[in-house]
């Protein structure tokens, strides 16, 4: 397994437009979870995601305007109007705040029945856990989970203690899906090889971190090839909280969001 | 055509009030495009636009008041206010985020209608795309288009790749207007010249860049004469991004806003 | 008429607690002007005023919460709770973004007739046109009004034109108020004397910086004799517009209030 | 009475998670008074509490997602959930914004019936003038009270004047619960001891600084030993409140919240 000990991200081009940079479907958020697909959201936005498209619950809608007006929002149950965002997106994230209850089932089911080949889908914390629980099957179309242990244990059948590198390894294969598996040092079992991260402390350990994670993936699948883009969304979310925690003894997502247009600018190729 | 390189901003009368710098009115903004206008709000206010009123669906109040409580509000379906709004305004934008459905048709048509010879307007955004569908007439008073390339197509009839200088500025002089084409490098084709700006960056590749001019143009026009107020806008928001972007990878048009008032000083007269 | 060319706040006593720096009642805001009070409400609680209660139209209480958590909310259609929160206060402002119709009418009136003799109130916007086209009489105790020019037109009848120092002071002497008519450089006839400011500078000359002052003023109140606090209340606003317009263009009224505490601190006594 | 004049806060595991830092549960905040709670809830988060979980009247759910995406809410009125929600939790704070009305009675004696052995709960605010009020009996739990002189004196029966450290330390021990007493040096009469903080200062008087504090402690009972959690948060929220007041007259506890984790970081053990 390689450690990722350092990314260069592309330049981007003189001549290009937002549209460029993707479209970017969130969905999560009940009337419980909403600050989870608000971390996400303006994750997406601050990592240069071109166009943000937000489907929550209509309550979720005001205090995400609130905070990131850059992003569009939709009610999730006006399926009509899902339908139609879910046609448009280059890549979709499900499960941030979804809840578990009847509503997020149907919500995940959905989105997996309508997904299409040439879109990337990245099926995040509560979405794992239904997927999980439902036993669906994963659409035609490049799939990321990023679970964390207990979650991957879902998913995978694999107990926590058990989870070594190998058998990681071979769930994921035999999923047919990139996984990311949060931890200490996260691991990445991208298609086409193993990746770990030595980053990260436990000043990140606290809600809403995973959020602003998924939201950076997505941002970044707008932008980069599907394995840079996890890469790089691991190693600078890591390498910022890394950062932030020099002198905060807690490192609160919304400030880690802060950052990332400036950690991106110094990562970025010369 | 003109390259503007710089520009420098008349200082303020010591006797003045905020009824000189202009009553702006701002209109846009649906149930799902609501950041659009609040991007547009906060803009308009951090210009410097003396009295601000927005003019959107009633959902996007409390988001835009939580951003910017300098500006007042007004319900988008209450036309008895709206009437009375476009009135009184010195300067009308409207478009950001209106949305291309019958409410977004009725609504624009209306201001057309109303709108009066002493009066400037703005027509951003979504309002482009309805002006063009509908075939609508420019009203009698001082008009503004900022189009983005395939917006132009559609009002202009010129396809992308055929979009000269030359033809463009027959275009606009076709449609009695100000265009202010957004692109690379946005060039202007204002009733007195034709000039274009070399500052603007990728790193303004991002939903709700335009939203963010447009609303600075609607804050320089109640205060300076039209051709300079376009200007000035145009310049001082490519300028800002050059700024940002020397740290930031992408710069969000929530902070373009906040550096508006820094950049004007800079700019100011002597 | 003298100038204010520096003030002196008084240090707090180390044994104060909250209830020591007053009760404030802020009433104001409609559906259309909210933005208004939550500038107010905001000014008052960084000038430190005890404890701040916010009478205003619900539609107004998730944005000023966002705004400023710190403030206490009611509905300005609850009579019951504004009786009672009019009869515990020690000051209350009543008038920024209130509106001028019947409903405006109605709870300016209301509060008129339950001011107590202890308490000090500040009639400010729309309550003094109000006042004024009511032609509606002082109650029985310290009053201040904050016109400017226009409004200072329809409260005393002097034309702006003929609004000389004599005329305003026999007109404030008639009225039995102190008056602070807000213009450029902003002159106070309070009950003991007349004052000047020359500070301030045209980057304020815009929407909602006199609510910024009517809240400044009202947490003053709370905590120092009344002509006193109305002198560090408009030197202090001025003084910051002075400070921050060195490198702002405009100084929007929200980036006054954050730095009310600094500038209170640098001006408290040795 | 011994004076904490030092505190280290130990450094968190490499391995931990989230759930290591434990299960919050916030309930308070009415119709009126929601800003207390998005106080407590924010300095909850910023504090390292691991899961936050807010339940107040629905009103506030949107402006406390605004300040505070990081937590999780729910409404005070779904009694189902509640109940849920007292179950999972690890440590329960009861009582800023409550409110002294039916609705807060009932909700205070809920909480106490549901209560388990292995919980700590914070009775806060307006909880502890209900407690005394109804003359509650404690549950079988860690049990904080925060209470200011006067609510003091409705719990203990012990006039302000009277309020002696062997009368406060005797009615701790008959209460059976650890009491901090807030007052201008802050007293702690924890059940294995007294202590007293010679910190803080006048500036911190303004309404909210207590919230901020129950916040605060409740987030430090999710990562510490109770006593420790105790004088770490006390110690804190004083030394932030002294450090913001070398340069400000008042300090808003919005101000103190965004300081804690870096205090933090300056007291962890190294």
């Amino acid at each position: 397994m390689q450690t990722i000990d350092s990314i260069t991200i592309p330049k981007r081009e003189d001549q290009s437009h937002k549209g460029d940079y993707g479209r970017i479907l969130l969905i999560g958020g009940n009337q419980n979870m909403g600050g989870s697909i608000m971390l996400s959201s303006r994750a997406c936005v601050y990592s240069g995601g071109g166009l943000t498209t937000v489907c929550t619950h209509h309550s979720n809608h005001t205090a995400l305007h609130s905070r990131c007006p850059e992003a569009m929002v939709s009610d999730l149950n006006d399926i009509k109007r899902l339908t139609k965002l879910v046609t448009e997106a280059d890549c979709i994230l499900v499960g941030p705040g979804l809840g578990l209850d009847i509503k997020g089932n149907n919500t995940l089911t959905f989105i997996l029945q309508h997904v299409q080949p040439h879109q990337t889908i990245i099926i995040d914390g509560d979405a794992i856990t239904i997927f999980s629980k439902l036993r669906l099957t994963l659409p035609d179309c490049e799939v990321i989970f990023t679970p964390h242990q207990m979650e991957w244990e879902r998913l995978s059948g694999i107990k926590i203690d058990d989870q070594t590198p190998e058998r990681n390894r071979q769930a994921a294969d035999e999923l047919g899906a990139h996984v990311i598996l949060k931890k200490h040092h996260t691991e990445l079992y991208l298609k086409t090889g193993d990746y770990k991260i030595d980053k990260g402390n436990p000043a990140m350990a606290t809600g809403g971190m995973g959020d602003t994670l998924a939201g950076m993936i997505a941002g970044f699948i707008g932008q980069f090839e599907t394995e840079e883009a996890i890469k790089y969304a691991v190693y600078i979310h890591s390498k910022i909280g890394d950062q932030l925690s020099q002198t905060m003894y807690v490192t609160p997502p919304s400030m880690i969001i802060n950052e990332i247009p400036f950690m991106m600018k110094k990562l970025e190729a010369k």
